[in-house]
């Protein structure tokens, strides 16, 4: 087999040796006679590899003790929805600071399930939009907060647009006042970010943690006691949390890949040793596209360029269709554009090899000489 | 390997061809250098297995051409919150007629759903408990139906308590005048079932349709466009009708699963096949139990004895204990009643080979024999 050079935005590359892994005992699990997927999610043999998942998002993570790591079901897209219904409560205001598509969504879902179940109001505190696309995040003196707001929420990364949030150890969140809330589904684990910043991380597995059909909540336990006590319980975070992810049959599988997906994470020198590589794959990619003399035009701005999702032009629409054809033709999987935006996007999650992005690279280079 | 005698309530055993098909591609689906999980799911490699698995449901359930098959997240569990949320707007009553643990968790779930969220009224029809147990469903004379019901909700097969309705050809869903809903998670696909009683039928995947983590819904269209239209994007399942469950990221392997199950079910003789299958198990091990001489204990009335989910009692608790600790040292695995109830428990879905009944069957015989 010939492994294609997958840079798909999510569901995504997943490593190597996790798929193996999977595949070596998916249909005898541990000697039981049994595939993890037809063991009872109350059952020993599950609970073990449950267990270990969440310990392993914290300590990969290095999360404090105060807080809790759930998996729950439903996408970041759900969380947009479930997020104000457990913590917008009535009479309070919720600030959103929206740096692209998903960002967006979040506002309109949570201006719908707040009318709908007697919440608060929703504030856009920052858009950043501009000429209809969004290239950069908005400076502290842009914020416009509200004074005892129930949450902040934003999105560290911007899978569409490719503008994230530095977070780097110098450049943390601007500082809020308000809980902090963040949908980090495209680059959780794939940097070092002070988690402590954040009292509720949320996200989809399916780009750094493993396939899709699991969503990860990581919340402070202080904030998931403050959530709306009136809700139905498998709506309400705390439910989860007193479960241990348990309340309900979880993705049972999904959650065994992402136990092989961390421990592929840990095994190659965790989240300091994969940023490091994740930075270098980005610099090949944005070096090529700044040394084109303008062929290739990445319209973010330099210091909100993603890592994970590397997005550029080319100086036609054809050529970028020229340019995906071609580079599928050579294995290489998933680098149209969102068809909200147009242009190319390399997705280049954890699991993406350097060497793929070294080809990209010299494709790109070989393209833009033929093409240029 | 030698494969286990699974009896799990769910997740449950899956058939091993549908297995064995997962671990043959899983690193390389279809020629692809990736495993299915690894696809967009907009791409189409995975939205042929996508719209397969779709049109597996509606073929084996011979659904008319006005219902729709939606693959959605969060199992039944979440589906208690998300029927009244759609279906029971202000001003109107929702009838449940309750048979079982299930049931009773669906009504309250309801009730909360419905207070947080401007929802009408919540009216329990008909419950069966008597003792703190189920033991029946309830004669058409003792439903308290509300005239103009935004809906009634019943429970098909209570996993729990082993209590079903039987839904054969002479024996339809008792007539009610208000659309029809009906949690299927546990019968869904084991028996001949006219689904046109039914204006929506819900289920978690776990026990006969697949892994956990996939909900199947299937509903009318005309009654998916009734449902309210004030809800967040993700709440409504008109959304997920309009975009063939592809919204947001659905939980692709999960589907592709599906997939296999159903194309084995097919391929297997389709539901009257494994009808006269399961029909055939469950009359091996309600014959022991009924011609025990008293030893073992089923409960449930005969008319409403579940063929998906069989449950006895033995003497003493010690003597439940003792067998269940017996049969796992012959593999077979899952046995014990769920802990709200206590007891024996074999669930015996469409995955549960006949010869491992045969084998449960011969046990209990053996059993009885030495422990009477």
């Amino acid at each position: 087999m010939s492994r294609a050079l997958n840079f798909n935005a999510g569901p995504a590359s997943l490593p190597f040796a996790a798929l193996a892994r999977a595949r070596d005992e998916l249909i005898d699990f541990d000697g039981s006679g049994m595939s993890v997927m037809e063991h009872s999610h109350r059952g020993k043999v599950y609970e073990k590899v449950h267990h270990e998942a969440t310990a392993l998002v914290a300590e990969l993570l290095e999360l404090p003790k105060d807080y809790d790591v759930l998996f729950v079901q439903g996408g970041a897209s759900m969380a947009f929805a479930q997020i104000p219904m457990n913590f917008l409560e009535a009479g309070k205001t919720a600030d959103y600071i929206v740096t692209g598509a998903w960002g967006e969504k979040a506002v309109s879902e949570a201006r719908a399930m707040s009318k709908a179940a007697n919440g608060g109001e929703v504030h856009m505190a920052a858009s950043t939009q501009q000429d209809k696309t969004y290239v950069r995040v908005p400076r502290q003196d842009e914020l416009s907060l509200t004074p005892g707001a129930a949450y902040v929420h934003c999105t560290s990364n911007e899978t569409i647009h490719g503008v994230e949030y530095a977070l780097g150890p110098s450049t943390p969140f601007p500082k809020v006042q308000a809980p902090l809330i963040c949908d980090m589904s495209s680059d959780i684990l794939g940097r070092r970010v002070d988690m402590t910043q954040f009292d509720v991380v949320y996200g989809g597995a399916q780009k750094n943690i493993g396939p899709s059909g699991v969503t990860i909540v990581i919340a402070k336990k202080s904030m998931l006691d403050r959530g709306r006590k009136d809700l139905p319980a498998i709506f309400q975070y705390r439910t989860h949390a007193e479960n241990k992810s348990l309340y309900n049959t979880p993705p049972t599988f999904g959650i065994y890949l992402v136990r092989n997906t961390l421990a592929w994470l840990k095994s190659e020198g965790g989240v300091a040793a994969i940023e490091a590589r994740n930075v270098k794959k980005a610099a090949a990619l944005y070096d090529t596209i700044d040394g084109s003399g303008g062929f290739y035009r990445c319209p973010v701005d330099k210091a909100c360029r993603s890592i994970m999702n590397v997005v550029w032009r080319l100086p036609t629409p054809e050529l970028e269709e020229a340019f995906v054809k071609e580079a599928e033709a050579q294995q290489m999987i998933g680098l149209k554009g969102h068809r909200s935006v147009g242009g190319i996007r390399a997705s280049i999650y954890n699991a993406v090899e350097p060497a793929w992005v070294d080809a990209l690279a010299a494709f790109m280079k070989d393209f833009a000489k033929r093409r240029g």
